[in-house]
């Protein structure tokens, strides 16, 4: 390991730079147009079309996997950075604003023409189930080239999510940003995201993993789906082969940390009113990197990574409402 | 009087069409900053953005104040149309899918080149008051050519908002929109919109009301200075002179309704907790209207207003959450 400057960031956020536009709707609307609950499923712009004109009163607020999670780094009192591709529209604004509203250093990738900024149109169900539908715009056309080096080199951790992971010169881009943060003695990290996601690249995330990832983040499902194994011990085992630490969200029964010789769980935080899950496991991800950034034992960063989550989930919308930093314990 | 086809509409509405960019930010930022809590100021590109960049995280929401009536309309169910100018950029997007989506007919006027869809930048403060920003973009050049006649012909009250009436083609659409209501035997109404507003236009207000507006809806403030009286009684007098109805609003102490030969005072609807008051006066004139196009009294009217009104101030938007037929008594 090289012998680098001290980090400039906590962690630095590579994804899907999305704004989100959410509406409520019923479960009869999720059968009607045949979404699959709690999925995150990628949508051309006529299926985007469709669906947002089926949907009733929206709002706009700025979302994108990783750069929830950046913007959870930085309301807990960390500082975070993140890259990604917008479009020169109004959403690429927002988008832009949102994440230097909050401090985070935002790293734009190149322009491309006639692309516009990424929309998650995301469904909230009575049970507070969100329901995604992705036009991926701009943001996936991430290359090699889009990656901020320099940036990179100076965060402690890199976080990249897994929901990027759909084109060549995207898995180019990781693998980019995966080395340029080794060489400069930081640590990588990965969210797997989605379970679908992680069946149709499984060959290549599991090469990743395998060959890059320290730190890695996933569900159960995401987990099974990775390793294709049929129980948890099974794929504790498997990622405890691969990489140095790894977390599994277990939604309302908390988390489990996997490392080398250890395996704990942890209790998630009591919420008094769930309404919309979307961002939870990118905000646990947020508190989680802050505790891990400032050397706290495993126990107490999935405390952090429960507090964030449970902020998040208490009200509409993929990111913090209050300062982070006020709840901390 | 024309004696003309049922209406098709209840009310058709005419105002600027806004995006609202809605923060939380705290008195400091009002002072800091410069701006009159509680108004609506026009600002320009510049004034915009370096507001827009000093706030943090922004949601965006459909606005308007006579476009936020109109849903109120629909969402009571009444029928409604909207007529406004907005461009074919992402907010103006937004703007027509969150009309269209609750039913509301929308008339774009014609669009213009290189004048983006415009904005209200709201800055909400602990005690939900809010501060409206304008920055006006292609809504502010609405002209009479924008005007749908067979819209206006059809709907029983024309509702146009004062914000509006700050250019002398917006002027010239008031009176060509007013002109094509009478002719088909519907009645005019007007919100004074704003006390800053009516000061910067108080003779061709003044001529307006007195020609042309059957509904007068105004709080005290902009009674006040529209006639230039020191007293509410002298409002009262005045208006009663030129309009068949005025409605003045007072917040938590309700509204005066005041006719020929009338003057009552109706209450506020209680609320739990008051968290935004952006939008308040807009849906008391969509549930007074909608009352007023059922033939009900003055009284009903005025409770219908309220009840409206009660809805929108106790979520964070200036638009209804639920369907407000749900809540009629």
């Amino acid at each position: 390991m090289d012998v680098s400057k001290a980090p400039e960031y906590d962690v630095v956020g590579v994804g899907n730079a999305l704004v989100d536009v959410i509406a409520h709707a019923d479960d009869g609307f999720i059968h009607e147009h045949d979404l699959v609950k709690g999925s995150m499923t990628l949508v051309d712009t006529d299926r985007a079309l469709y669906l947002y004109q089926a949907l009733g009163t929206a709002l706009e607020m700025s979302g994108g996997s990783a750069a929830n999670t950046m913007t959870g780094v930085a309301s807990l009192g960390g500082k975070a950075a993140y890259l990604g591709k917008v479009s020169n529209d109004d959403l690429g604004n927002v988008f832009g604003h949102d994440l230097r509203a909050v401090g985070v250093q935002f790293r734009p990738g190149a322009p491309e023409a006639d692309t516009p900024t990424g929309r998650c149109i995301i469904v909230v169900t009575p049970d507070a189930q969100r329901t995604m539908n992705t036009y991926l715009g701009v943001s996936s056309l991430l290359q090699p080239t889009d990656i901020h080096e320099a940036t990179v080199a100076a965060g402690s951790v890199l976080y990249m999510e897994g929901y990027l992971y759909d084109r060549p010169a995207a898995k180019d881009a990781f693998r980019h940003a995966a080395a340029i943060a080794h060489a400069n003695g930081r640590q990588v990290s990965l969210t797997l995201s989605d379970s679908f996601c992680v069946d149709r690249h499984r060959d290549d995330f599991r090469a990743l993993v395998s060959d890059d990832v320290d730190i890695l983040f996933g569900n159960e499902d995401e987990l099974l789906s990775l390793y294709q194994v049929e129980s948890f011990d099974a794929a504790v085992a498997a990622v405890r082969a691969d990489c140095h630490l790894a977390v599994i969200t277990m939604g309302k029964d908390g988390c489990v940390v996997v490392t080398k010789d250890e395996v704990l769980r942890a209790p998630a935080e009591p919420v008094a009113q769930v309404l919309d899950t979307t961002g939870a496991g990118d905000l646990f991800a947020a508190g989680y990197l802050f505790g891990h950034t400032r050397q706290r034992s495993l126990g107490e960063c999935a405390q952090l990574g429960a507090i964030a989550a449970a902020e998040v989930i208490s009200h509409v919308g993929p990111r913090p409402l209050v300062e982070l930093k006020t709840l901390l314990p």
